[in-house]
């Protein structure tokens, strides 16, 4: 093991720390603060674990869990773009790929193609593994939003059409978790949490 | 799948969003402010992704990621307790056997019993697995309060015996990471970050 490939290691290890000053749009439970991306990505690498047997079908969950610790890294330097937010995530994916390149470059070449490949499967939803792992990080934040009594969604105007739309891919890797999330947006509405579209 | 099921799931889920409330003594980089456990989960568990080819022997990622994952939810209940922190230590293991057997217990039951054998198996330090994801849980602080200057040592008057006790461990996992993280003690003693045993 030469040095130089550990100390590759190492700095990109203590790069990436740069993730837990990344905030999301959504709260710690109790609503102290907004959680930042390295939080929100520990959880749903629980939420794989704790729910790999409702996945459509049956999915390597070593590589789910690689994909959901790596696939927010991009936003080290291209931020966090808020998922409703329509103008931002026209160039979203060109500052994520410039991202991408620059991170997953600090580690040794054979990592560094394998941490772009995992990134990249995540993005393009093709695998069971990369439709499991986004049915995962599109699930928690309507857990989240729904906990907070649907503050995030106030704050930034977002209505019912524009969750149900967001949702709609958690079918595509766990059908069950996707009637799930359907019931917790419709107990939203009747709360008071999320004006429906005939409510705008 | 039963509808109970899947809510015992997601109750287990809601609960350890609290894991990111639990601060450490290490600081984010820039020092800012505290990490939280939460953070410092997905922070080791993207450091045995990067660093699996240095464990002694050959271990299976998954589980590793999964011990890491999971291994600090018990500070849910029982606190983080400063390693250095010798009262703190004697009522450490009742503390967390308790708060282990409340949050797994949330689960399904084979999910419980699963959870609680990782979280066990991590405690224990005993399979190949168990001393590589240790040898992450200890290397990351050591880069942390380097890369802090030492800050958290100072902050809490840690001396360098103290920590070289604590990094042995690295090397039942990880041999060289043993030797680096050594020497990172070694070069934190020459910049004054950490007192050494003569100046004590």
């Amino acid at each position: 093991m030469s040095e130089e490939r550990l100390e590759q290691q190492i700095c990109f290890i203590t790069e990436i720390d740069k993730l837990k000053a990344v905030d999301r749009r959504s709260y710690i439970l109790g609503g102290e603060r907004l959680e930042n991306s390295a939080e929100h990505s520990w959880h749903i690498v629980m939420l794989a674990m704790v729910l790999a047997e409702h996945a459509n079908q049956p999915v390597d969950l070593l590589r789910v869990m690689q994909m959901l610790a790596l696939h927010d890294l991009v936003e080290i330097d291209a931020g966090d773009t808020f998922c409703y937010d329509e103008q931002g995530n026209l160039s979203k994916t060109q500052r994520e790929t410039q991202a991408a390149e620059r991170i997953f470059g600090l580690l040794p070449e054979d990592q560094r193609d394998k941490f772009h490949a995992l990134w990249r499967e995540f993005e393009e939803r093709g695998s069971a593994e990369s439709k499991f792992a986004n049915a995962m990080d599109r699930l928690m934040p309507t857990l989240h939003n729904y906990n907070a009594q649907g503050r995030p969604w106030k704050e930034h105007g977002v209505r019912s059409e524009q969750v149900f739309e967001r949702i709609a891919p958690i079918g595509d890797g766990a059908q069950t978790l996707w009637e799930y999330a359907h019931r917790v947006i419709e107990d939203s509405i009747e709360k008071g949490y999320l004006p429906s579209a005939e409510g705008v």
